[in-house]
């Protein structure tokens, strides 16, 4: 069993999958069932009937509630055991469970597994380009990845793997060792944020972009910011343009990563990626969900589960010793806010941030230099 | 390793597996071989050869013996080692193994896994509908469940599930709750059994009734009484007749439902049902096992699958703290009673009953009022 | 995990199976990449960046090289990392990993896990007829056995299984009984090896002989001879010829048999067997694959997994109380001198012969005479 934060909201699924058809789904180590009441609201409760432990997600709906498919105890969306049957359909508060608090933004059920009392909306990162169809075209996936769910942020926040594992996102004519010279890097930390900024200036945009786009192989001002929030929400801000010309003008892929642990060794996946250009062209759909799959799926996924296998069943790669390069920095800042945060939240103060400017910096230059 | 009831009768096989081909059985966490002599007895050894451990059941019959497949090491079928060919063929005392105490009855091949010396065939619960084939028309099924034995019995002993999970057993016109309040229930419990009656007046049958024999859907008397013995046999007397005629002269569907543990979490489930009505009618046959394999197959196997991947890898539902039903009394009763017979089996008191009407009465008090 | 014998040479491949494409291999436990260099030379390094745990087996050879295909370090034959291109390429001391030292001969490649420094290739046993194509034709295998490798040398070391597990082996109108009384056995013991002699006189070739060469089914004289050689390697002289004749003018049909751990409960097994006539015959290629394959892959190895499913979790069977038999002189030899050589090494001294012929003969008159 892992240890997880749980004062935080997680993605749960897409707002599309929870539907009046019981979904199961294992967060956090926790069965759990989602459905949605007659109005729409999305419910989610501990999908395990207390009485004689039946996946309540095998009952049914019955209005509002849901009906054990054994011996029909029937629980309202709180988790209230609101009617036994086998006592003329009184309520048996002995039998309540848990359930989750919800909220559904960006096309995602949001989930906060901690205190309900704590919740707090405004704490979830701003997608607002998952919210704007007028402007922008958003493609969606859900990866179910054999690792530990901080391995998938790992993989975002250095993107120095991009020229070895993705070789079609390489430029036309550049070495992978011109790409990593040709980019700056840095790395900003708040105490409940890690932000990894890459741009580069003067090379060509990559071989998809001029592919699908039209842009010419000229040299291009490209960036790759990464805005990471616990415990493993990326705001993923991809861009190319030309000198003298605004952001919005050259081609913008904003994207949301939202990893969320199933086991400690298992997590889900979900990806949300929007575009400025050719918004209603079904063909760029098809090929940048082209691109999304052999990247993600054929690429970062069979590798995070190669390192995993490396790793057996433990889920902490800092607790197995591994060499840290500079380029890590953003990688091991996350891991070691989340790691404090979590640290922080069992001890009891929940809800406190991590750890101080001063503190991270400390931490930062642990990171051994080569 | 489960612990397990030794001293008592468990079924290992129907007749017709047991033949002059090796069976590979593992019973009680125990892997044991079967096969029948030259006259027909049936034998149990252990299926693992003390030489090398090869299993017994790859090896071949030399008339009432059996050979290892690996070295021709010879045992017979009391599991000694009557023959070792690389020593002139003599006996190797060091090399005996366990043999088991078996005894066929009802169709079934018995084993009592236990001292033999205590093996009492009287305590075999009496299924007299198995043996008269002039009154009765019997069908057998095997199901290999992957939840522990007493899953299943529970399953049996608190038959208000059927509305719920075993929808085709309705009868027309009435609701689940109609038909759980027009049931009265009660439940009986010796030192070594636990009886759970339960009548139904004023319904019609229910439908399957109905389509194969014709009743017509009119206020019937039906029953369903259950006697449980240790360590999980049922004998299930199942009828349904109208005001004024004998039960004889109605549906009877008596059936022996015999759980055997293979691991913790898996059992062997063998069931028999005999009809009195069309016995010679092979469509009734059809219909009838149709009825049986969608209940227990596709209903109640699923189910109590689905419970144990819940409780993970213990057998005992207890120890999860479930929350119980005033209808959990004929399970609950039952799985104390084989606790504290096992309790006294480890405590040396072998063969005693497990605890007097008092303390069961007690013990009944405990179960959680709702 | 095992506890294996670290300073000794085991079989990692085939020769045809290292090339210029990294192949994973897990042996002893430890994940293991295998290339050759440019010059031909093999190369065996862990297969693990210990920057982010990635299997090198799915990077790309540069040159001499291996670069990881996650970040892109290189590290070259020796285990040094060479490059990190994020670093200006410079070398990173702190990443090197450890390589193996290995040697190719008779169409192996063989590993030494221990110290590189004590790795001497006369310790190699000699299987000459697997370097003279002008005398012997060749036919190699390669089994992944889901058992403990001595598994697989104990099957070997005590033929007597033959009759039992390989009827295609019999002699025409010779029963097992005959066989076993007219082999002559001894068995022989050196502070690195253990020598096991089957000799029979008087009765004709087998089956497969007679078939293959045309050999008359008369009275022939036929040796089985083992050299065994530690962890689990075995020399198998095997050859069939008649009175006054030259064993060469016989069928001679030596083969090497080498086991490595993988595993403690799973291991690969190599085996080349070579014979002197119709060497060029490509039929009589097929048929000797047929009688290899059959005793080795569907009798062999399927009663070695049997055995090992019966063990469960752990390797040593002398662990688990085994009743043996004077047959069993060999493999109990083996068995104890790499287990003495075992506890050395871990003591410390490494390279000293684990016991004394004197000790050794105590050690055999411990085996159960029955």
């Amino acid at each position: 069993m892992g240890l997880y934060l749980k004062n935080c909201w997680y993605v749960a699924a897409f707002t599309d999958e929870v539907t009046r058809t019981p979904l199961a789904r294992k967060l956090l180590d926790i069965p759990m069932v989602f459905y949605r009441k007659e109005d729409g609201t999305p419910v989610a409760l501990v999908d395990r009937c207390p009485h004689r432990f039946a996946p309540l997600s095998i009952g049914r709906l019955v209005g509002d509630d849901i009906e054990c498919g054994y011996h029909g105890l029937r629980f309202d969306c709180a988790g209230k055991c609101v009617s036994n049957p086998h006592n003329a359909g009184k309520a048996l508060s002995a039998a309540d469970i848990e359930s989750f608090t919800l909220f559904e933004r960006y096309g995602f059920v949001w989930i906060w597994p901690g205190e309900a009392a704590l919740a707090d909306t405004a704490t979830i990162p701003h997608f607002p380009y998952l919210e704007d169809d007028s402007t922008w075209r958003v493609l969606r996936g859900h990866l179910e990845v054999k690792g530990n769910y901080q391995l998938v942020s790992d993989n975002l926040l250095d993107l120095t793997h991009a020229p070895y594992l993705h070789p079609g996102f390489k430029m036309p004519g550049v070495t992978p060792e011109q790409q990593l010279a040709a980019t700056t890097t840095s790395v900003e930390k708040t105490d409940r944020s890690v932000h990894y900024y890459r741009h580069r200036n003067g090379l060509p945009p990559n071989q998809a972009t001029i592919d699908l786009f039209g842009f010419p192989a000229e040299p291009a001002i490209s960036r790759t910011h990464m805005h990471w929030y616990p415990p493993a929400l990326i705001d993923f801000d991809n861009g190319t343009y030309f000198e003298g010309q605004a952001e919005m003008d050259g081609f913008c892929f904003p994207q949301a990563h939202c990893m969320t642990p199933e086991t400690e060794i298992t997590c889900h996946y979900f990806f949300a990626a929007a575009r400025n250009l050719k918004i209603d062209d079904p063909a760029i759909d098809d090929a940048l969900r082209g691109v999304l799959n052999t990247a993600f799926r054929t690429q970062d996924e069979p590798m995070i589960e190669a390192v995993q296998s490396r790793m057996g069943n433990t889920g902490d790669i800092e607790a197995l010793g591994p060499v840290m390069l500079k380029t890590d920095a953003a990688p091991v800042m996350a891991r070691r806010l989340l790691k404090q945060m979590i640290a922080d939240e069992q001890a009891g103060e929940i809800g406190q941030a991590g750890e101080t400017g001063q503190a991270g910096e400390a931490r930062q230059a642990e990171i051994a230099a080569e």
